[in-house]
């Protein structure tokens, strides 16, 4: 953890959670993953696809950014393997536009599949174009330097939560969460497990019965204070 | 009123808006209906459709829970006749996910029209493709917890905008605006005599004629002081 | 700059920036023009298009509005001329909605092309159906009151940048972008020189070289102090 | 309830709290006036008082004003009797300042204790030096016009909480909340009641009590799955 | 106005407001000065001062700084004469900050009475003990990086508002607002024939007449269809 | 790290930071101590002081709460030990009053120092009046349930930032930093270095040298292009 927060490094050498589970937590999507795993590790509800419909699961490459600086962005594209999305912080808020086509271009051809940033965007309608998934809290044309540096590869916090390089990245239209590499594969049994379930219940909910009944509610309500009046 | 803000009921009888009124209200839609009325009735800009092209009108049935607790949405589900539409207070701000598909299964088989959520909803995908419209004030995944008990049926402050049970809802792409009850046919007719006359304006605004003269504007503005320089 | 903010003016013959240019401006498109220009002329990111895909160049007619007030909306009407955009500031935040189908209707009969207002829209599904676009800070379906005298064709800031009469105003997803009349002509070059540019890297960028490559980043960098580590 | 939202209205005659239970409740303050009602009453959180340690509680002379606009402001002024506290709404979002220290001469020549706005208020320092107490959304210098009419002791919506001309307020460091009339004195009962109870528990924690102990909460929390660990 | 928003200049020649007249302004304070120059001049009402009863007038030195870079408030620090309060915009949103003791001791040294930013202070307790005015859209103690060149005394927008070098800048517990310096004059003699109007007003007022009266409302409200009930 | 946002979970053992180190971090400050450790470390700029003035340094006890529910706080307070300072995160965004005076008399009675909380406090006055320091991003009289646990002692994130149990904390007017346990004495160190530093340039700029000389920028800001103009 010592290396949470600082500027200046670049981790080359980073375990990704397990590729197969990742994949299996992109199926069961960011609001059944967050709940399997405990209702943790979503990002602030402020965190908005770019386009809608994108959908990405993958394993995180992190970079810590300067306000109005995408240095970092250039640094991290190295970084990537296959299979990886970029999660980037920054170090204050910021909604400038760091990321659009050119390094959408770059990242893809490295084997990047998605883009998770705690600033903004642009280049929008391209982006939606290329079919490249992006994450942000703004859509902003706003240009950066490249003076500062930041770290690729440093625990950060994004948007709220704290992200370690090759942990687990789901996002799709309700938003990003993150699962802990150790346990991806965990979260992903738990996943499906729960999704199992709520095909069972969706059913019986559709047929009409009611949620007070189907989770036994009417006890603990009354038991609760409940009154029906007329 | 004496309900007002309190938890711990459910009033299972409500006297509920015409529903012819109610649909004719929906035809004419939200900014319409709003300036009938005289311009009241608005919920605030923050409420969203949860996908593009959502419209609903019926009647409601009024949610007040807590926050990061969706218990009552399952109480309400109960008291959902066909035509009604659930609005949701919370009794503090609060974005959490207190709504997802399975809840929207369960409304929909009852009868229920659509969602009003002073807070946030999840499964966006699914409701979109569902065509189940919900108005949020956010989307977010975050999970909540059956703990608390809230009230349905009671007279609420949803978005900024004082709800009634069996009020008339109208929402759609602007927004989500509330007819009290016992006005719902009074402005239904005035909607659509507004509607009637903003087509003959239309046609002659399409034919380039000024609202300036149409409206016969030129000489209070000149009375206001407006002064027209080279 | 005398007329800067006042109220009760409206300028009719105002210089517009060279039509042709403009065009040019609007098929590069706002982040290339923002880069063009120096990173300048870029309203905030809340500046959101009604619906998605809207895309405009024009020049400007500006509005000075007061809150709840579109009564110089109509008058701006009268000012406009074929290829204009009309750009609306308010005296104070508002986000009512000041503009709805009707004024479009008359606005597009003038050849009025598009709207950038620093407040509230309506009538967002007929607007979209229209394809009239409009870049608004909300969607709101309140309605607005025709009492105070504001101005048309004075300079105004708005969403943060100052605009002049005649100014050209390129928007698309990405935001709005405002380019002072006199260096229309030059934008549109430096523009165009530098999507020339974007081409050749991004071929590159595509084929897998990186970035820190293409734009000879690595020395810098190492200078600047950023350290690999394994 | 068929006034609620009005514009055009003043209403005279106004059944007030009783005086006694109101300056009741004054003592108790905010936080515990909330409690005592059962967690209701609270207006929005960002209403703050324009001076540290203002502090008022009286009876609400409601106004329903329009964006930019305090006309009702000087309508209300007649309408205040000795004891009373002026609770403002806005149509519509707005920070304008709309309320100044020649307003608060005013009101407190009429015998107005204090001012509670959904909107801006100006003169700060005055207000301050005048011990007028102010709640606001904002302090703003911006100037309003007298164009259109709102109303006077109709219900409102004020920061989220439904206000009844008559009412009770009580106002502090703390925030804003109402009392509806016919509760004032139950609820100032209570408040004295939970106010005695807290001096006790305040003792035993000052002793070094847990709150564990005292309110029983250890079997609960290990119910409710609680572990310790080393 | 060729200057606007451009990086990399820095104007050492400014003309000032005339210092008698900024002097003036400061007396009559930001609400009377923004109404006496027709409403306008306002900055937006996020601008609030790090220690209250702060208050300044004077000539504005501006400086256009990058988001998390404070390299030109050095750069300004040289061209400050003594009158000149300092006035920031930051190309993009940015709550840095920025400004601190240090610079407060540098800019006081050369002649400095105060700064206004559009972003972040810190050092507030000693701002304080220092007794150097400022105001800011936050207190934050986030430092900045010296690595990119922005411009001192070209005209900017901060806050919302125009301000050109030279400007007259008034500032106190109501904000912030900004007289052309070519209007300072006009503006004190008119915000000086304001206050004494006021004052005979303040005491009608007080004497318990109404503003209905004294203002002659009562005929225009019952033409506005203002109604009175029982 | 694994129990990183997990719930349900009490750690009784802690390491802390030096207790020397601390003390003398907090006479260092936040603005020098966040520079000090490399500008790291700072929460977001929303967290206030609830009472002017107020500044804290000690080890943190971390608290996880739930929306609406101090049920952890409660639990927390058998965890301080003098020096401690507790820190508590929610798991979704909410400004309720999780902390009043009697918490704070029960905290101050264990050995609690202060208190940093991303959600709201309220007895604002009450706590002014003990002088027990408190954080916020909200004053709010809002009260809680005691209905979900969370955990106590685990790592959180607070205002965007990091926090493991035992870590230093200090926090004044200028906000609050986070300085990790096994890192307080060099960062004290380094604070207190810079503080000398820092005297020594206060003198130079105080007697009117600029900082383009103290610090060299003159070179530096001519190869970045800046140019003067006359």
């Amino acid at each position: 953890m010592s290396e949470f927060g600082k500027s200046g490094i670049v981790k080359r050498n980073v375990e990704r959670a397990d590729a197969k589970a990742v994949e299996r937590l992109g199926r069961s999507g960011v609001a059944t993953v967050h709940e399997a795993q405990g209702r943790t590790g979503l990002m602030k509800p402020y965190m908005r696809p770019v386009w809608p419909g994108a959908a990405v699961s993958g394993t995180a490459v992190t970079v810590l950014a300067h306000p109005g600086d995408n240095w970092m962005l250039h640094v991290a594209a190295e970084m990537i393997k296959p299979g990886d999305v970029v999660v980037v912080a920054v170090t204050t808020d910021n909604d400038d536009g760091m990321f659009g086509d050119l390094l959408a271009t770059s990242f893809r051809a490295r084997g990047g599949l998605g883009l998770v940033i705690d600033a903004g965007a642009r280049d929008a309608r391209t982006l939606a174009e290329m079919k490249f998934p992006v994450w942000s809290k703004a859509i902003h044309a706003k240009g950066t330097v490249k003076a500062t540096v930041g770290s690729v590869n440093v625990p950060i916090v994004c948007a709220g939560m704290l992200v370690h390089p090759g942990d687990a990245i789901v996002a799709d239209d309700d938003g990003v969460v993150v699962v802990p590499r150790e346990r991806a594969l965990a979260v992903a049994d738990a996943a499906e497990a729960r999704e199992k379930n709520e095909e069972a219940k969706r059913a019986r909910l559709a047929a009409g019965e009611l949620g007070l009944d189907l989770y036994a509610m009417r006890d603990p309500l009354a038991k609760a204070g409940l009154k029906y009046i007329d």
